[in-house]
């Protein structure tokens, strides 16, 4: 081939096309093939006429981008698409390793997106204004002994702490553990936000306590934001002050 | 006033129009007048045609915020601009607060942006695969001795960490103070990425080590970002994996 190929690894952000950035857009039209998870390719439907597209179900991740390199070894411009930000628990270090461990003389670009803790946080108000920690309870891939600590060291530090895949059908012990962890280093009152589908259709916002947080509904669509010593709930929103009206 | 003023508070991504979300764009574009930071302002001066814009300059924060507070009141639609996400160390927070004390009835639409962390990581590869925790060095608003504890959890949690206002003219042991304190739970040979002016003219990207990370240039408009032990450069990039190639 005369042309080096090269793979855009494409986040959409939460999934509402305006939350897309441009970049993201033009990458997309740019491409001659695109590969993503049905869901994600689904959202963008109408800018894919003229493109090979393949989709695929979830739990093939490595499968899917093994194919976008793949298809960019041929010489074609390849998206691949997922929602939020692919840098985070996302498809841009599956890529760059694969490309690494192939040999691979590909270009490869990361278009960030606004990832689901930036999302569901702007639904809720604005508890993440201070310090944060981001944490999968996914122990697919992690060992629940790793998580745990996490989760404890997150809460000593009074980190106000963002939850991505908090309970999925087959794992529901991980977020009641987290939130026993949790509160043995922060009161019940603690102020906690409850987000299913963060800036999606069908979008639901909950704001409660650490107390009661599991008596609302938490699924695989759901982020879970619980705040620091100092984050308050007024008027159903949640807010992190940073400091500027003490 | 029969109709009721609306504060859109908007992050405008790391800088480059092409990071913008279309959301940010539509926001700003339906909106009565501008409120922000002349640097900010500047990028999307081509928008703001036969609007009124209120300039202003760094620390006044709170005054920006009151401004947009009052012409919502006057039944305006409103957008106070900034980079990243606003509700990351931003505005979306004061504008809550304020809102909140003034007994305000306005309306106030947080709308999310890519923030600096994830911008940055982009630029390097893909360093936030797993959990992170994002740490502001600046104590202006907030005790050292609490940042400082933040950075010991984080570090003792093998979080890869994030750090927002690194270095200033005024304010340059933090970032020292901050390295040694990570250096009592991680090797040397961390890896650290550091990041100037991510996704913003004049990029500059630099793949180094906890023990060589101060050789490097780092100032207000610099992100650093310190691998968990499981992070690694290749090609001048920083991975962290996710598990996939165990």
């Amino acid at each position: 081939m005369d042309t080096k190929g090269k793979v855009y690894v494409i986040g959409i952000g939460p999934g509402n096309r305006d939350q897309m950035s441009m970049m993201a857009l033009k990458a997309i039209e740019s491409s001659d093939a695109i590969v993503g998870y049905k869901t994600y390719v689904n959202l963008i439907e109408d800018l894919l006429e003229g493109k090979e597209v393949t989709n695929s179900g979830m739990k093939k991740e490595v499968e899917r981008c093994e194919l976008a390199i793949d298809e960019a070894e041929k010489g074609k411009v390849v998206s691949i698409v997922s929602s939020g930000d692919p840098g985070v628990y996302g498809m841009a270090g599956v890529i760059l390793e694969l490309v690494h461990k192939r040999n691979s003389n590909i270009e490869v670009e990361v278009v960030p997106g606004i990832t689901a803790a930036n999302a569901a946080a702007s639904s809720l108000g604005a508890p993440l204004m201070h310090d944060y920690a981001v944490i999968s309870l996914s122990d697919l891939l992690t060992d629940w002994d790793v998580i745990r600590r996490r989760i404890d060291c997150a809460a000593a530090g009074d980190f106000i702490i963002a939850l991505y895949n908090p309970r999925s059908k087959g794992r529901v012990t991980q977020i009641q553990e987290a939130r026993e962890i949790i509160l043995k280093h922060r009161e019940p009152s603690t102020t906690v936000g409850i987000v299913r589908n963060a800036k999606r259709e069908g979008e639901e916002v909950v704001v409660t306590t650490l107390e009661d947080m599991l008596k609302h509904e938490i699924n695989m669509f759901t982020m879970v934001i619980i705040g620091n010593t100092n984050t308050y709930e007024i008027n159903n929103m949640m807010i992190t002050p940073r400091g500027y009206f003490k």
